[in-house]
């Protein structure tokens, strides 16, 4: 197994025009690891209390998950309420209820330490921190965090950031954690603290990727098909950290690749609620869309005007 | 002559965090041709008044802007005051004095009516309404409007937007007209009302482009200079009406170079107020600029994943 990821495996009750659904499969590393099963096996660091739904971890173990590192303690597992208005772009929370995760410290498997890519999903950097503490040297070692930390202990965030490879973040939280409207600006400031990649994501306006080398800007598949927007992010990173995972290179090609791979994952993420869509689907139905998005974006250069 | 702009000669008084000036040129026929004038010759339809600087106009002369479409009226020109907050993305308007440009009904001279190529920048649907109806049969016509129309006149609107060829909308009122948070979705009811082509133009996250053949979609030459945004829009239809007229050619490719041609103008457009940058640059700075937007987005597709 090539790729870990830490994070929350969940239940979510979701509204959106389209619906309305109760406990529903949740939690950045369900969606992740679903996202990323197309193409590599994946294991989970992640707690669960007592009332998550054993359907929920047999239908990980059907698409290949390790989940040997998932924790099951007394208690309820983390639990995400809320709903989308009409225009889909912002999550508002109703309720959160973190139970086991409140008391998280992951552990990782011995067997885990030495997995070259790793997933650190949104959490508490200092957690984060610790699991960073954990590996035996990754190869490739990919942060996201969120609001929340970034107001709240920010100083611990941006050690954790000088200690990864990449870090991504969506364009809001590139902002605020740059104090700067640009993020141009951002994305390289971002690189000034150490990591050697760095991802914002646009959401509907798809992505932008820096390094030291080389600039890319994705664009979104196009889709009218957004039933639930929840886990797209996470989808975005299953479907990037696999395609890395699965060529075990870092260079410039594998990247760009990587971020259209990711992109397309999270457009067949929304079209249903929880991860549904993306267990209906097959590589060729990824590969085909990933073509799709080349010639949408698709012009030469020229050699005069 | 193969390219028209129909539009305002105008001059602004504009703060941004970067400056504070006066009696600028401005209005959207200026922005147009000037970014136009790199590529073909371009005739002005407009009206100024008393006020006009004679320096303005001789800026356009010596670039090869046809003036004889610019009517001289008793009063005062177009004249807009507004100011730039930090983040640059709206413009906050202080004063808007519309002066002759209250009564002005352009008509074309008559060398202008057989012109091919048409841009009506922003201005009343019904007066767009009647520049059509002076044309004899243009190969493309192009449309742009705003949010004050769409709220005030849309009847008008809907009837100019069934007779162009094509038009072009920024994200707000794309979704603003056609009553959706989809700009897909908005694309494509734009195209069902009769257009060829719709551009819908996100700023710094590139723009859009429908036709029923194929979809484009560009992204936005990364700057980290942005002094003044007034006139990004016009510069871009300057740039993409341009690219269209000086290949004379209606086909995928040309639409396609023409959007990113219009994107590069428009990067350059903002580095300095008012058109300054625009004048400063070479057709070589474009095609450097135009031929790194291919290296910020190019990737191959794949036969596998």
């Amino acid at each position: 197994m090539d790729l870990i990821v830490v994070g929350t495996v969940a239940l979510d009750d979701i509204r959106t025009p389209f619906g309305d659904e109760k406990n529903l499969p949740g939690g950045s590393a369900t969606h992740f690891s679903i996202a990323a099963s197309h193409l590599v096996q994946v294991g989970i660091v992640g707690v669960i209390g007592e009332d998550l739904p054993e359907a929920h971890l047999n239908l990980l173990s059907e698409r290949n998950i390790d989940l040997a590192g998932i924790e099951k303690q007394q208690g309820k597992s983390f639990h995400w309420k809320g709903f989308y208005e009409y225009d889909m772009n912002s999550a508002h929370t109703l309720d959160t209820q973190l139970g086991v995760l409140a008391t998280f410290d992951p552990k990782l498997p011995a067997a885990y330490r030495s997995v070259p890519y790793v997933f650190l999903a949104n959490s508490d950097p200092d957690i984060q921190m610790r699991v960073l503490d954990q590996l035996d040297r990754p190869k490739f070692t990919f942060l996201d965090s969120m609001n929340f930390w970034i107001s709240s202990k920010k100083g611990s965030l941006e050690k954790v950031i000088r200690r990864v490879n990449g870090v991504v973040f969506n364009e809001e939280e590139a902002r605020q954690f740059c104090n700067t409207p640009n993020l141009i600006t951002a994305g390289n400031r971002l690189l000034d603290l150490g990591p050697s990649f760095v991802i914002i994501k646009k959401g509907e306006h798809g992505s932008l990727l820096f390094s030291r080398d080389f600039s890319f800007a994705a664009v979104a598949y196009p889709t009218e098909k957004i039933i639930d927007p929840t886990g797209a992010g996470d989808s975005f990173a299953g479907g990037f950290m696999s395609y890395i995972a699965r060529h075990d290179r870092l260079d410039e090609d594998v990247f760009r690749e990587a971020v259209n791979f990711g992109s397309v994952m999270a457009s067949f993420m929304v079209e249903d609620f929880s991860y549904r869509k993306l267990v209906s689907i097959t590589t060729m139905d990824l590969l085909e869309r990933y073509n799709r998005l080349y010639q949408y974006i698709h012009f030469e250069p020229l050699d005069a005007l």
